[in-house]
């Protein structure tokens, strides 16, 4: 075979994760020139500060502060976005997708808000857009439903896709830790930002659960429709409570296809205890998804960090260079159709539910719980009542467990039990995962 | 994009997997054109039995007991092999390969067997291999190896890789089954062969791991130097000690990278209960990657079944019709090099280990096993003696899980302890997979 020309690269951005994808190719230059059949040539890494060190692996020479530079050059192959947030990512990716550069990015965000408009230009200009990394950082997830699933029907999934919720709710179910407690640990270990909304209430997951749905349901979601609660609430009494009746609290992130709509939703949730996600702890993260034909399947690893999310970034570049040299760019994104699809209102999902009241000990008070969930079509399964063994007058926790309801019949039901003034702190419901 | 040529496809065998690729391309036929970019046309379908029904998605013109007149097709694009067994499909796939087919294969046998001669035969033609099928059924573990971690070191995998001894172990250690019975239940559901020696005894695993070690460790290995022990030995009892030690039995494949040598081996082990593999249960298979910068990734799912192979076999199709028709040919074994690789003898492995011993209860026994085990460089963790509360002169039960020790020097002290009068039933002993 002759002598390929090289595959010409730049990155946008070089932190983290830039860094450990100069240090990748680096480390396996000859091997990944034997995957591609050419050598890979960076030539730009477009940095906001020239003068900060970029570490060993960063050449002096590629270092430039000019989005003109980097991306005007008629030689460019393959433009890496590891810079992160929307803007000016987005505009840089569309300009490169538009002048037919091929396109590997991390960034989740941007995919999720703009994803579909990306993959409609690529699909324009014919060539490749990768974005491996952008969910579940060494997790083979989006490989996976673009291909394996290439001839199945993907009916639902699951996902454990946020690092820093699962580690904090293992913390806090493991040892007792309240979220304060929980949150300054994990930022103390790098896990949680220091200012940690984005995972906490559930906006990361959110935009990853898009992404997701963007590929399994072929679907154009925009993030902020999508029903979504954090793990602020949970606390370690709710561990506890689930553990005794045999589950364990995850925050999920939920896909269902129902045919015209889709059911998308974001939250804490309470999962069989013997179940695989339930067993996915610390900053690990999970998909599991359910093939029509293919069952389900599950995949999980290291969802965040710095070389799981390089190495996923090389794995896309080897298969965008790989297809520039041998002329056969755009099959990635070959075969996807995106169309707005409905969502199922919350208020209309049907589920189990995990309820717990801290309500005044008199008498009269569970008839009232009882008879506020009847009205509103919620019935219970299981009930345990504890804190009576404490002071008389106290208040005492009821927790229960019913039978399938709908999201809106239990809301109704607690803005009715909320209303009364047997209630001494507020009342909590969480949903429970049936496999 | 002007009306590509269709893809010419020919199926060696058509049981129920190939019934199953034949439902799922008429099924997705458009779908499947879309991704490919060309139709996929059906030419022939080779059986043994012209005359058996094949279900409604194979058309009676196809059917051919001729693989001369299959395989002579000069219009022939992909071969999709599944009819299992090393010949003649070794021979078919040898000729496709070399006359410059594309060929999918399910066939995990003679990929352990022959696999690295079919790599090089389709690397010398340029064509592509796709396997995903042969390991794992639904799972996309091949895929995940090729592409995931190409630019990362795999440094061990374990796999639950047979969904037989999967499913007997777990209905052992939950409903108390003894083998005889719970291989007659597997049998009747169809879980396991009339025959079941392949699976129970572990020879099965054995072939998947060394197709899987091919991809990990670029390493050409014969399936029948590894260490294979089945699931015949394992006990209700076994399964409650080793709860009751915080532990599961499961089956496990292993492979480790030492450098020069290579640790592969098949057997039944301890597992943390608190692990994701301990609770991938019944048919499910799951294969867990650890990769030098990705870390640890578990991928699990249905490891057989007509559906979920047959959906694996139509995405490598997808795969290599696309590659064909866009002449990019070969791309999937590019940067596969396979060689010889010694193996680490299992005398040498070093593991923790549970022991179990069934003796006369009597002064003495006790100092006698741990002299033994002393001996040769096993010392004792944690013990339990169980059966002294029956009647005075029967054998009791004594259970131990040892502190890292070599597996000679665990064999070694059995062979000694064998001979001695007081063993009442023969020891056993399990290694205990640390995490």
């Amino acid at each position: 075979m002759a002598k390929k020309a090289p595959v010409r690269v730049s990155l946008l951005g070089c932190g983290t994760v830039g860094s450990g994808v100069l240090r990748l190719l680096r480390e396996n230059a000859e091997y990944l020139e034997s995957r591609i059949g050419a050598p890979l040539e960076v030539r730009k890494v477009l940095v906001r500060d020239a003068t900060k060190d970029r570490g060993p692996d960063c050449e002096r020479a590629w270092v430039s502060t000019s989005a003109d530079e980097v991306l005007g050059d008629p030689e460019l192959d393959v433009v890496v976005e590891v810079m992160g947030g929307e803007e000016p990512a987005g505009t840089y990716l569309q300009r490169a997708l538009e002048s037919r550069r091929g396109v590997v990015t991390a960034n989740k965000m941007l995919l999720a808000l703009r994803g579909p408009q990306l993959v409609d230009t690529a699909v324009a200009a014919g060539v490749d857009l990768a974005f491996e990394a952008s969910v579940g950082g060494g997790i083979p997830v989006i490989r996976t439903l673009r291909e394996a699933f290439s001839s199945d029907w993907v009916e639902r999934l699951e996902g454990i896709v946020n690092g820093t919720c699962n580690y904090m709710l293992t913390r806090s179910r493991r040892e007792g830790l309240g979220f304060d407690e929980a949150v300054r640990e994990a930022q103390r270990l790098g896990y949680a930002e220091a200012e940690p909304s984005l995972d906490v209430d559930g906006h990361d997951a959110a935009q990853k659960l898009v992404v997701l749905a963007m590929l399994a349901f072929g679907a154009r979601v925009d993030p902020a429709l999508v029903p979504t609660y954090g793990i602020r609430k949970v606390d370690a009494r709710d561990h506890g409570f689930a553990e005794r009746f045999g589950y364990v609290i995850k925050h999920l992130a939920i896909g269902r296809d129902h045919g015209e709509r889709l059911e998308l939703r974001v939250h804490p949730t309470l999962v069989p205890a013997g179940d695989v996600l339930a067993n996915v702890s610390g900053v690990l993260n999970a998909n599991q998804i359910h093939g029509k034909a293919l069952g389900p399947c599950l995949l999980s690893g290291q969802g965040a960090g710095a070389l799981p999310t390089a190495v996923s970034v090389v794995a896309d570049l080897v298969d965008v260079a790989r297809a520039r040299r041998e002329g056969a760019q755009g099959l990635s994104t070959r075969g996807i159709q995106l169309e707005d699809r409905p969502l199922q209102p919350l208020d209309e999902v049907r589920s189990r539910f995990y309820l717990r009241f801290n309500v005044a000990d008199r008498p009269g008070v569970l008839a009232a719980i009882a008879g506020a969930l009847g009205e509103h079509g919620v019935s219970i399964e299981q009930m345990v009542q504890e804190g009576r063994e404490h002071d008389e007058g106290l208040p005492v926790e009821i927790v229960m467990l019913t039978h399938e309801a709908s999201w809106g019949g239990v809301e109704r039901a607690f803005a009715q039990i909320a209303a009364r003034d047997f209630v001494a702190r507020p009342s909590r419901f969480l949903p429970i995962e049936a496999q």
